[in-house]
């Protein structure tokens, strides 16, 4: 199959397009002067509606990209010396070619988690026994967890659970990072304002997705320092954030046309009504996937993207006529992503196909 | 003067918006999927187009922004412990908050220049004297020297400058790196092809610059590996150069929409066009300010910008109307910049508000 | 029990003191002036010693210590992008706070292995698919695979085991690291030249410990280049490896001092006298621990490393009288070291205690 | 001349060999069991000796070498983002391969300084306007400053000279470090008591060298954390320290055998009584060298360095002979250094050389 303009694909959210709406906000910012990297009223105005949309007590900036926000968020709260601990599967430790262990210089410890979430007993064998000194110079301290929300495999943690991992953390001085690259389908999924389910439960900082979700292009980086929190986060967003984006390479000069976005996409709640219809149209997949016996289901679908194992045959012949990717090639597992632009009839007609391949 | 929008700007090319043509064609290029991080047809079509234009012999990448540029194009040419030159204005160490450094974790020496340019002179006498060691384990060896064309002080170097600078560090077995932010500013400046003073310099490895003059969004990172380059680079231009830009996060998921503009930006010269104009106001400026007696013109004006010394307490009151910097704040010098977007009325305006204050 | 000169220790074959020999032969260097940094013949000559013990191709230099040496060995071979593997029990990722992540900035990938040895299907599992692209800039390549012989917990790897390893990193273009920081209890368990199971077995860079048997300070890091080895290696050894020693700060001024040691260790086998005296310790110890049914061996006992699972409340009770550390605090392993300097009846009292707190 | 045994060498005083009382320590300890790295009560109890000699509030450690000690110095002191000033002759920039820069990952800024020493005007030009905003992401903040005492020009800071560097580093909020790898030479030629220049004077953090001046092997790192001090200090003495020294490799594992040695060190001012020996010799060169009208002293004598300047027939004679550096090749500036081991004799047998070759 060419790498060609698709009318679909299943390969990833990043496939599709920007929502009409986006673009036209950019085309009305388009006008005048202002001035670089965002030390404007506006994108600062904007800046602020985010964070009142998160709960408050916190500190949101614009960046590039999902690497660039996991590498902004995490640095700041990892000394030389210290480590970070994520699942194996996470996208920091996988898909990122080594770029937060190479910007941050620290240890990443991964514990293997077959749904892609970090159990809390988990967590705590990770952790110094109590009454073990904290001060043994020859291992790197664990500093941060890092977990995805929804996780690489489509998964969902609870309000519950990521208090307690929070809580964990925050006991042995330590913090939680959210990758949250589609932390919208996660709000749709959970039936949640995102402040319920981040802030609220001691999330420490947050990586908020735009790009995957119909974004020409935009991430933010979130420092939350209320009383959830750890007390040094304060410090880290008021006056240290700032120049780990700009090291980083992420700090965008024209910084007023990410602004523009997201002013769209928090309007009305467009980012909530995309993400919903995203997680619908993985729901539908996964459950017209149920009239095929030959195929099964392989993880909880709760988010944008549905995992299946599927006989060989039958994905080498879908593969040349729809785009997705096999996650794992001794199972033949494979990822099927929804997003915005998915619809119904691009699910039928890929239903109807696997029908008739399997005649 | 509050951070607003402003009718015009001389504080950055960066302060100006979007070239209409350009977001034209992020919307036509906005329909259908395409498989991300530019693993298409189109993008590399267009990056295709950029590399014939730039004398073929070479391989070029898209990436966000200019901090990203620099570094991916550094990154590549030095090992572990050798170092880099640059002159001691250089964005990559005054202005980029310590990435480069960060990330390439080497050396950096930086060598006065008055104008901004290195001279050959400076740079032999950095390099080892001749019969000297190669190999002496205390000192980092100098392999990679970094040049802005335009300089960061809006001069420009002749391609004969430029070949033999490489020259020099060819024969010590470096590179050239330019840092090409406003290159095409230069090209306007020296009427020539960018190919005539890079690719046929020696130069190995260009940021070219696209957001200061006009984008939304896009430079790329241009490896040269002809008959003029170190024999070195091919095997970093096929082999690692992706590598780079993926790991330090300046791979764009939905690189199709850089390429839209490049596609845009190339067609009819428009780059050309753009920093043409610029060019010419900042010359309109510089001339008419031959009109002011208290003003002196402090760097020769040869791309859009325009350095000069003028009095505080004008200075100050110019502050309060038109946007700027200072330069250097121990003599008052400042720098004025023109853009795409700059009229020759915001530059008559700012004459007269002058010539009124000092009345 | 107060940290003061002891008797003896079980603690780490660090805690004994220095051979008699080896002081002898610093003291008679300590004459006239040399030239710094080893850059003089007498460095020299005992270098060459060193790498003909260890069948040659292969080029050896001096660093002060363990951690060091495995940053020394495992730099120079991974690119910024590239990335490492080893057991989840290596040193250099446990015990060494980070350091050879933070050095070389690269990502480290761990793999479960009961016994500290990795099997050649657990590495197989590890590598890219064959057939599958080489080049996915998503992910770090893992490039160099590092093993300890001994392992952390005291097991062996066989001449063939290390062949099959090293045969299938150089199949994707990689590397075999060995961290030998205990390479003498190895050659003296397994009855072999040192050469035999790694020089001949295709490992490319060999950390070749000495202080935890009987120097006073001083390792060597080995880079091997015969016909056995990557092919990229002997342009490391020649042009590359001595910058990396003194950038990690692993150039001793002093070199000479360490020579004089490494002459005494190597004439009439010092070294390999002294480890087998450490191995037979640990084998009596093991024997002797066969007499009393409530403490279990837990892993094979083929160094100087005895483990063991015992009662807590006799693990207590020990703990009060003689110095050893617990391995696992979850199961009450422990682990007892035996060193040159270990008597047979320090093993014997130490037994006579045990049979005393059980009865 | 070959790499030999020498009578004596100007080159450097790395050049000797050990002070035969420091042998001799080493081998009085060399009995029994310690526990390892230096986490017993032998090593702490020297240490604390150390501490009290340099006025209390201060913590030590012992590392292996000058480049150790410097990065151990500085690393705590350095955010990701922040950089470090040093004059440009300074060791961590020249003569160390870059190892400071890359652990660290910083920016270094360098000042020219004629004799080494960077002055108090120097460095005021180099930290930000004062009422200019602290917080300016584009720039890597200057947050410590690195002087060498002596210089590596042989020159001596006063205490009033540090005094005043220190206190512009403090008022914006950064640390001064002080490079002692020759500090006890400076304590001989100042006729003062270490602390007086370095704790009461506001130091932040000094590598005190021992190496050099006679010791086999052996540095400490010192952070004062006084009244005179930045506050931030103490947290990073007690709680960050020593995982930088664990982490950059330079954690000895028989820390003892350091101890051993400072211990005899101190006793009785052997470390003072070495340094004038050292200082004395090279007062008597540079005096007779005011015999011969063909050399020029270059640099005040202030330490155990000579430097001067000679016609290039008569060094390359010398050179035939005797052992020393070329510093600038430019100008035939040469460098001899004397240490605990030179005898007048060594240096009236050169000044007679050089009379000889002269006739």
């Amino acid at each position: 199959m060419e790498h060609i303009l698709m009318k679909h694909s299943f390969g990833s959210d990043n496939h599709s397009g920007v929502h009409p709406r986006i673009l036209e906000a950019i085309g009305r910012e388009n006008r005048g002067f202002r001035v670089a990297y965002g030390d404007e009223d506006y994108t600062q105005k904007v800046l602020s509606s985010l964070e009142n949309m998160l709960g408050g007590n916190c500190k949101a900036i614009f960046v590039f990209n999902g690497t660039g926000a996991n590498i902004v968020s995490i640095a700041p709260f990892v000394k030389h010396y210290e480590s970070v601990i994520c699942p194996s599967s996470a996208h920091i430790i996988v898909d990122e070619c080594g770029g937060p262990a190479r910007y941050t210089g620290c240890e990443f410890f991964t514990v293997d988690c077959p749904d892609g979430k970090i159990t809390a007993e988990q967590l705590r064998a990770q952790m110094p026994y109590e009454g073990s000194s904290d001060k043994d110079w020859h291992h790197a301290p664990k500093r941060i967890l890092s977990i995805s929300q929804p996780t690489e495999l489509g998964t969902i943690y609870t309000p519950d659970e990521i208090k307690e991992l929070a809580s964990i953390m925050h006991s042995h001085s330590g913090f939680l990072h959210m990758d949250g690259s589609r932390i919208s389908n996660a709000a749709a999924s959970l039936g949640m304002d995102i402040k319920e389910f981040t802030n609220y439960c001691g999330v420490d900082v947050l990586s908020f997705g735009g790009t995957k979700n119909g974004l020409l292009v935009g991430e933010a980086v979130v420092v939350f320092y209320g009383p959830n929190q750890n007390p040094r986060n304060k410090e880290i967003a008021m006056n240290e954030l700032e120049y780990y984006r700009k090291q980083t390479t992420q700090l965008y000069s024209k910084n007023r046309f990410i602004a523009a976005q997201f002013e769209e996409y928090l309007k009305d709640n467009l980012y909530l009504e995309m993400a919903s219809h995203s997680n619908a149209m993985a729901q539908y997949l996964s459950k017209r996937l149920e009239e095929i016996p030959q195929i099964r289901i392989s993880k909880k679908t709760e988010s944008n993207a549905v995992f299946a194992i599927l006989p060989k045959a039958l994905c080498d012949k879908l593969l040349e006529k729809f785009y997705f990717y096999i996650w794992d090639e001794s199972t033949y597992e494979v990822r099927w992503m929804c997003s915005f632009a998915t619809r119904k009839e691009d699910i039928d007609e890929f239903i109807s196909a696997i029908k008739t391949y399997l005649q």
